[in-house]
């Protein structure tokens, strides 16, 4: 098979291995692998006005900057993950103080979360390496998105959950008809499951954090903020980015999207990327503060369940997404996320706890003058609030029960003259 | 003020209004109202190239289509209602033996549901004759289209809802800030109340069926039917195409969209349109039946919410749709919208129980011999499945629970060698 990326490179001790090889974290350490590529090939062969110019609304357009060729089932989902909108809400702008804030809505992917930009990738290597079944261990967003990705392109998934999971992803997991395994531990538990499970019965593991395709998928996202909004103008300064943090590989994957763009000459300056966690699953924003790469587990406690994670496995080239671009870790309490959540849906958009988290942590770092109110802000909402009904009903009051008698409406609404 | 369309016409009796009028429907007869154009001006004015060009991925392409200007909010999800993705999933086609099969994704609108195109652009009405309030009254999805548009474009909106609505579809409504009032009742009590408080109070109302606008906001789903696959000649011969009916407002602005189209040559055949009920709340399918326009109310009881009406108030227009296209209707009970929920989630596509009711009848219309394996056919998802968590659940075995141990998946999944 010809491969378009060189090999995969140890994030930590620096090894190489081959591009041939199916492997996913070093074997010496344990690290994160990164996937490596020949920009000065790519420079050769790839213009930006190809990419710019290119017909497809979705990741796809991005294929030659991928590791991976054509994926079946274009017809399909798969044609519709990534390429999310960028909105300015006025509303959000007023509230904050900002002259220039943009959020990116990856609750508009297929599955409703930024996960579907991973899976859509790793499904189109699950099929270069002719992989028969595809496993993950998820919180439940990037199980949904591997079986809905899986389901668009007829391969066939296996998904570990914990079983405390909200009951809307479980619901899409089962849907989109992969065999589903809910497991009665955490997170953490499933994850070391699923991969003790791939290694004895030979099925391609798409683990986040551990399969160096997930962060590559991901980094799609980063090449959309350069190509809308960075190449068009759109916003004036550098760019100061929020995104909420569990197991690092979001964050993780937007500095590696920036990176490439920097070896491929496209992009000038590097935005700034700000890390959110909650105040209970802090692991990554611990070792940011005190200075160091290494991570520390926690005993993770929040509702946002996308981002409660004991043991990131991400964490090391997460805390340089941060530290090598100035940007900073923060903290928000399930309260502020709450919040969050009235706040975005106040201006249209319905994020579940874990999107919402990254705008509670962009409105700390204006509190305490992190972000000044003439810096250009994008931050991201990760995921659909459809997901998390419960949740998103904590941070609004009732709804009124009424008779349906006018007297009745004016009651409710104070209206009586 | 200029206005874009000529006026108002009934489709009953025919009497016309002036475009200066707030109107709702005919004060003669209660019939719903066609807004008309001129028509022999618009082919003047506007031509199909410049649509087709036109860089607005949402429904605002179709703007010079449209009875109203520019909408404020376009920076919001506003920009992002409309231009669904359409799938031609292969798992699908080979179900169902059909050469070409489209399905057209309505739950990727911004609040999830084909809605939002109604909303969007009685939202800019709103904001046309300066209204303060807008209200309506709602299954569900129309409400939380009209709380998300309105958030996004700063407009106070008042929601209706039975108190017996998914509570997805609550959560929602309070997320985006709208009042919300949870009537003690069904659809029908919810929808006759907020005719009652516009009145009363002054509100615009953007009720289905009601108000001549959400009709407009909804052709534009054909508009891009025609756009992305006739005009593009993705489709050979006469497209057959297959949508869930409650109150009568989707199908009769499809068959609206192709009449436009038609009237200023953009448009040579017209597509068979065909409707699908829900057994338990069948009241336009029986007059079609029948061969009579006139709608006799049922006592509607059926999972799928969205198209559980006792009173259809678009009936007549909705039974046309049907009769003067060629097309014809269907009813599928709950059982069977059950089984489709299952199909459609294995090809990746997560429909709410009203939306996956048309896969429901098109299975049943290739049955019948209604349509054949050669004939082209669109069938619509009219909403996603996260709004109606529970009703998906009935559709699928339940997930597995295990102990995080090796031995116990090979057990859940009869892998034991």
């Amino acid at each position: 098979m010809k491969h378009k990326f060189l090999g995969y490179q140890c994030s930590l001790c620096k090894a190489e291995y081959e591009a041939d090889e199916i492997i996913y974290t070093c074997p010496n350490d344990g690290g994160n692998l990164d996937i490596v590529y020949d920009y000065s090939s790519l420079k050769q062969n790839v213009s930006a006005d190809t990419i710019i110019n290119s017909p497809e609304a979705s990741l796809w357009r991005y294929l030659p900057l991928l590791p991976v060729n054509e994926v079946h089932g274009r017809e399909t989902p798969l044609q519709a993950a990534g390429w999310t909108p960028n909105f300015s809400p006025p509303a959000l702008r007023e509230q904050l103080g900002l002259q220039s804030l943009w959020v990116k809505d990856e609750s508009r992917n297929p599955t409703a979360s930024f996960k579907d930009r991973a899976s859509a990738v790793v499904v189109a290597r699950a099929q270069e390496i002719g992989a028969e079944v595809v496993v993950t261990a998820s919180t439940g967003n990037a199980g949904a998105a591997l079986a809905g990705m899986a389901a668009a392109a007829g391969q066939k998934a296996v998904i570990f959950a914990p079983r405390t999971a909200p009951p809307a992803k479980i619901a899409q997991l089962l849907i989109y008809g992969a065999d589903v395994l809910l497991v009665d531990g955490n997170y953490d538990q499933a994850f070391d499951l699923s991969i003790l499970a791939a290694n004895e019965f030979g099925w391609y593991c798409r683990n986040t954090g551990y399969n160096p395709f997930t962060l590559e998928g991901k980094k799609t996202a980063a090449l959309e903020i350069w190509e809308c909004l960075i190449n068009r103008k759109l916003i004036d300064g550098p760019l100061a980015i929020f995104v909420s943090v569990g197991d690092g590989n979001i964050i993780s994957s937007l500095h590696k999207g920036f990176k490439d763009l920097q070896a491929l000459g496209w992009l000038d300056g590097m935005p700034r990327i700000f890390g959110v966690q909650a105040e209970g699953s802090a692991a990554i924003a611990n070792a940011f503060s005190i200075g160091v790469e290494e991570i520390t587990p926690v005993a993770a406690d929040t509702l946002a369940d996308s981002i409660s994670v004991d043991l990131p496995r991400d964490g090391v080239r997460a805390v340089r997404a941060a530290s090598q671009t100035g940007g900073a870790y923060l903290t928000v309490s399930d309260a502020e996320i709450l919040v969050a959540i009235a706040d975005l849906g106040q201006a249209g958009i319905f994020a579940e706890p874990a999107g919402a988290a990254a705008y509670a942590g962009l409105h700390k770092a204006l509190k305490q003058a992190i972000i000044g109110s003439e810096d250009p802000v994008l931050v991201f909402n990760t995921g659909s609030g459809l997901k998390d009904v419960n949740a998103a009903m904590q941070s609004v009051a009732p709804a009124i029960i009424i008779e349906p008698t006018l007297r009745a409406v004016e009651q409710a609404l104070d209206l009586a003259g």
